[in-house]
């Protein structure tokens, strides 16, 4: 049980937190702060926060959590506002998509509290964006990637992984660098690619015509596409150099593919499709896949 | 009301499309032929189709409405098999994801008989084949694109139109080319870009790890990925062409997007994402987009 969680950033992601951790009984209050005084108003109105903070480190003070939950860019800038209200009782987590970037940031802007500091990733969200749509459930069964350092301390880690678990969540941990590798692969490129396909097809003059012939496969296929542009252009930049290698691997899939089209090659064309299209069929989220020898 | 069905393939599509009619009282008895006699038999044995007949000919024979169900590349010699049974009366469609290679087809196997046939493209579909797995309202609320040509029959095309609408399709009609240009755009390339993303990851040695970490995001962006190879081979086959310039506005649009990375152009790539989100944010499946200005 938490005295007080200082929530920095009140939208979907900070908001549902605050909920889910009050719905599980693990906070007595919660103060939030964010950067439009109609968001916390809002948050406030909706019983997301107790009390409203004019600023992060007011938000902070005296909070024994603290959890930021604004665009990953803002980090250090953050951290540095609160580093004066962080002791090595107060356990810091963030949300963010990216964790390179945000271990960096809190080691710089936290100095000797940074062992305070527990990254945290947990896989979900919505394509909705603000506190209107934060969500008691959001956290239910997603998994939650921690990224501890060598000067985490040990306290915090554990009452780290213990909240997210009291949340309904699978935790697991690793180091920030195989984080952003992993998840250039399975998210930060296929948002890339939806965000590409959708001005492949606006860059048309038949767009309008296209858009009103998708079916389910378009729609499922470019969801992701509608994610906010501030927030991915900050994951994007933040973890470039693996979404670029990811990017490759994925242009030489597709001219592999292509040159199968090219040449007729109706044999090695289904025999790309199959190796795709088993894999795809035999994956279940949440589920490490059985050992199978990639290409 | 329709007297005989001949289906000819009793996988998903047809033995969903069998299902419905009978609900719907629309046809008295239904005559499958399948390339598997397993399926036949299975299909039997869930009321899919009542007689089996052991060539797509005596499936034809009879019928007043017959149904090619099967990989589109199968068309033009199952139509030559069929042509003697098809008259001015019968009405025959097919169900296939490309247009143009299924009217040249039919426009040579069918000859004289050319007008009773009418293309039919009904966008639906799972990631599941086989006739275990058909189901009764698959093509509830589905758009089916005709494409008919100068040749068609009047009657055939309004029984048609008639026949998709008393199963709760929308139904619309273009020139054959058109339908494979806009699938290209909005089917055919988002299934070629989805193979390649998991052929991507799969490439590579930490693909295990990578999948083991994906989440809803991911899962909605490759299901389509879990498409039947052999059906998809076929369908990128048969429409090349669209797909592959489909696939250079695809790689331009991407190009644009990792440049603006590169520069780290926090603004230009901002714009460039906020471009496709409004975009997708703004779409809805089978309601035409307010009149926006491609970029």
């Amino acid at each position: 049980m938490f005295e007080q969680l200082g929530l920095i950033g009140c939208g979907l992601m900070g908001g549902s937190f605050a909920l889910a951790l009050k719905e599980a009984g693990l906070v007595k209050r919660v103060v939030g702060y964010s950067k439009s005084p109609s968001t916390t108003e809002r948050a406030r109105q909706m019983g997301v926060i107790d009390d409203i903070a004019p600023t992060a480190a007011m938000a902070a003070s005296g909070a024994d959590l603290v959890l930021l939950a604004m665009p990953v860019a803002a980090t250090e800038a953050t951290l540095q506002s609160i580093q004066q209200q962080v002791t090595h009782r107060t356990l810091v987590m963030d949300v963010g998509s990216t964790k390179t970037d945000v271990v960096h940031a809190a080691r710089s802007a936290l100095g000797n509290s940074f062992g305070s500091f527990v990254p945290a990733h947990p896989i979900t969200g919505k394509e909705v964006a603000g506190v209107e749509h934060a969500d008691v459930h959001l956290y239910r069964n997603a998994l939650v990637v921690l990224t501890p350092t060598e000067h985490t301390l040990a306290p915090q880690l554990q009452h780290a992984e213990a909240l997210w678990k009291a949340l309904g969540c699978r935790v697991t941990r690793m180091a920030p660098e195989t984080h952003d590798t992993a998840f250039a692969a399975v998210s930060h490129l296929p948002h890339l690619l939806a965000f590409a396909m959708m001005n492949g097809v606006l860059a048309q003059p038949e767009a309008a015509h296209f858009l009103s012939l998708a079916g389910p496969g378009f729609r499922d296929f470019t969801r992701i596409a509608g994610g906010e542009p501030r927030l991915w252009r900050d994951v994007l930049l933040a973890n470039k150099k693996e979404v670029l290698a990811q990017s490759r691997h994925f242009q030489q899939a597709l001219q592999q593919l292509e040159q199968a089209m090219l040449a007729d090659d109706d044999q090695a064309l289904q025999a790309l499709l199959t190796h795709a299209s088993d894999a795809r069929l035999h994956w279940t989220m949440g589920q490490p896949p059985a050992a199978r020898t990639p290409a």
